[in-house]
């Protein structure tokens, strides 16, 4: 028969990273392009004790869960939260499959189509899919190195009357940036004063270089979390490994009320095994997720320093970038006038593929960006790339002289 | 702040099942409403071996994986799915977390609000909260013992130019129903003439107690899966253990890559450490999923037996219900007039719950219904159960006389 998909799913493309991974899978390819943490870091033994101390609590730990999650675990992560400042008991949290599943859930009971979301220009282009699937209007609030520009988002909010923001503030994908205090505090009054609700999504915030600086989660600076205009993710994706997807949505107990609504008619709930061996390894005496957090961090920072020295060769000159601070991606722009969608062509011919920034902007793209990665490819390997990535530019230049 | 949440959230109720729960944590209640498995049955040893082998692979095992699932798992339920005239290959299956995901997914790429889904009177009620959040208009098929009545499916089908039928044609939630092999036929005719997808839940099928007969699928019984007017689904929660969360879609190879984009956007992946240790389970040689089925549906039988022979005293006269040929529940029946929700709450205050079976019909309830959970309480409990039921429906009696 002929299948007639629903009208929500034309705006669904496949996504360009989606394409691409598939293109990477022979392993020929050296990828700057996914968002993949180094393998080599994974806390394997760590996690392994740990599922084996869940299963020997005996058979209850296989049956369904509550739909808001492992409530010890939930514990566990509000005491974390504590630390930054965001104070919430077990049941002002609900775990997630990962923070992909809490921009989903938010965007189910908070969005209905026509309705519109600001976010930053470029953003995460997994949330654009979730806001496009939705039949939600887009619209980019201009942004520089600091975060949103207050006056782009003041003249938005008037004329766009938005539902809500979504903001990845700390050590954004794909560009890696902070916003500054003065931003946040901007953004959240901003909103306060036009009761337009903050998703504020932060899968990295924890992936940080330089360990003296401080960057106050937005929920932080708000009342928390009764009456709050943050709702804020996190994952342990990157600090733990992602193939257990557990997430978690701090929030107002009436916005963590309807995502479980949404949740149980998702899923009924995520994995209970994940949930509970996360609870085991935060909770045993052998293993410190902030010492972890740290080794990752100095490792991630050496990578990032590493590729940083390879794009300061002169063939690479014209190219301009900014180092950062945290997270897992070096944002790059080419000459104005050069196209990184024709590059990418040229580099994944030589072996070699990015993202090219087109996919993160919500209106029209500057089609001289890209993202690159660090975290995943060894020294070796990423010298290697970065040789081949050089011949694709050469021959781009080339072409286009 | 006031949250204003989206209008598909108005259709979300907090389900019965999941209100009764609460109830129900303290320890003092005894649940019969639950669709929990007995947790005695649980391979919990197998099970734990299959993470440890998991986690004896290396660190790749922790990393993202792919949105259709761990691809060696895909094969397994292909082989398995062949022994019942199902044959697909792995590219045709699309992991899930469990099948009420399954439910939601197809609901997002197929329906669009306004849209009219077909199913069966009564049926699964979280299935009912997935169309009502999507803004479905869900219509009712009369239906008896052997299923939809193929007369009333025919003028249904004309009047409502549904797009999509649901049902759960082997072992229903909640009536333990069966479908005759001519109403299997005659809803495939009839969907295939008018362009209809039929979704096919099929979570009990295998907790089968007389394991001599067969209940084709419908999947099975049309071309498969090329252009089939069928997509499948099942899952391991009830054969394997519900915590592990795994369940698998079925259908042409369009209709998976368009749940494959749903899913990207829903959550990128479900736990690939639970579909891995499926895989490890699966392919181990001390663990047979066949003989561990069997297992269960024999035991679960028994359990029915028991339940039926309780509900069979003197003090239950005027009860009606039919003995299922499989699943996790009895259909229950109340004289005419009587309400199972008022019943309800006088059983909650005698310590016993079940679920009222005006939760599982789409139009106007007959609420002299409910369903009764046989799988999960031992012969004591069930006996005391039984007894504060017994308690409740005499004081019912006594405030109707």
């Amino acid at each position: 028969m002929d299948y007639v998909f629903s009208k929500g799913m034309g705006g669904v493309k496949s996504s360009a990273v989606r394409e691409i991974l598939k293109l990477t899978q022979g392993n020929t390819i050296i990828s700057f392009a996914g968002g993949l943490p180094a393998e080599e870091l994974f806390p394997l033994d760590a996690v392994r004790a740990a599922y084996d101390r869940v299963f020997l609590k005996g058979k209850g730990v296989l049956q369904y869960n509550l739909t808001e999650g492992f409530a010890p675990l939930r514990e566990k992560i509000a005491e974390r939260m504590a630390l930054k400042n965001m104070r919430v008991t077990k049941d002002e949290i609900i775990l997630t499959t990962g923070s992909q599943q809490s921009i989903d859930l938010m965007s189910r009971i908070y969005l209905d189509p026509g309705d519109v979301v600001l976010v930053e220009n470029p953003t995460y282009l997994a949330a654009l899919q979730v806001f496009h699937s939705r039949g939600v209007q887009i619209v980019a609030v201009e942004s520089d190195a600091n975060g949103m520009l207050l006056d782009d988002l003041a003249s938005k909010l008037a004329q766009h009357k938005p539902k809500m923001v979504y903001v990845v503030p700390t050590f954004s994908n794909p560009t890696g940036r902070v916003w500054s205090l003065e931003r946040r505090l901007g953004l959240l009054q901003a909103c306060k004063a036009n009761h337009v609700l903050i998703l504020e999504d932060d899968p990295y915030g924890e992936v940080q270089f330089d360990r003296s600086e401080t960057y106050p989660t937005i929920f932080s600076l708000d009342e928390h979390p009764h009456g709050s205009a943050v709702v804020y993710t996190s994952t342990f994706s990157k600090t733990v490994a992602p193939a257990l997807r557990t997430g978690w949505v701090l929030g107002d107990p009436a916005v963590i009320a309807m995502l479980a609504r949404a949740k149980q008619s998702a899923d009924l709930h995520s994995s209970a095994t994940d949930q509970q061996a996360l609870y085991e390894l935060l909770s045993c005496e052998e293993f410190s997720l902030d010492a972890h957090i740290a080794l990752i961090s100095s490792n991630y920072e050496e990578r990032m320093r590493f590729m940083v020295e390879l794009l300061r060769d002169p063939a690479f000159e014209g190219l301009t970038f900014r180092e950062p601070k945290g997270g897992m991606f070096i944002w790059v722009e080419l000459p104005e006038g050069m196209d990184a969608e024709v590059l990418m062509k040229l580099a994944v011919a030589q072996g070699v593929a990015f993202v090219p920034g087109s996919s993160f902007y919500a209106g029209e793209p500057r089609r001289n960006t890209l993202r690159m990665n660090y975290t995943h490819t060894d020294r070796e390997t990423t010298v290697v790339g970065m040789e081949r990535l050089k011949a694709a530019l050469a021959q781009l230049a080339i072409g286009q002289a």
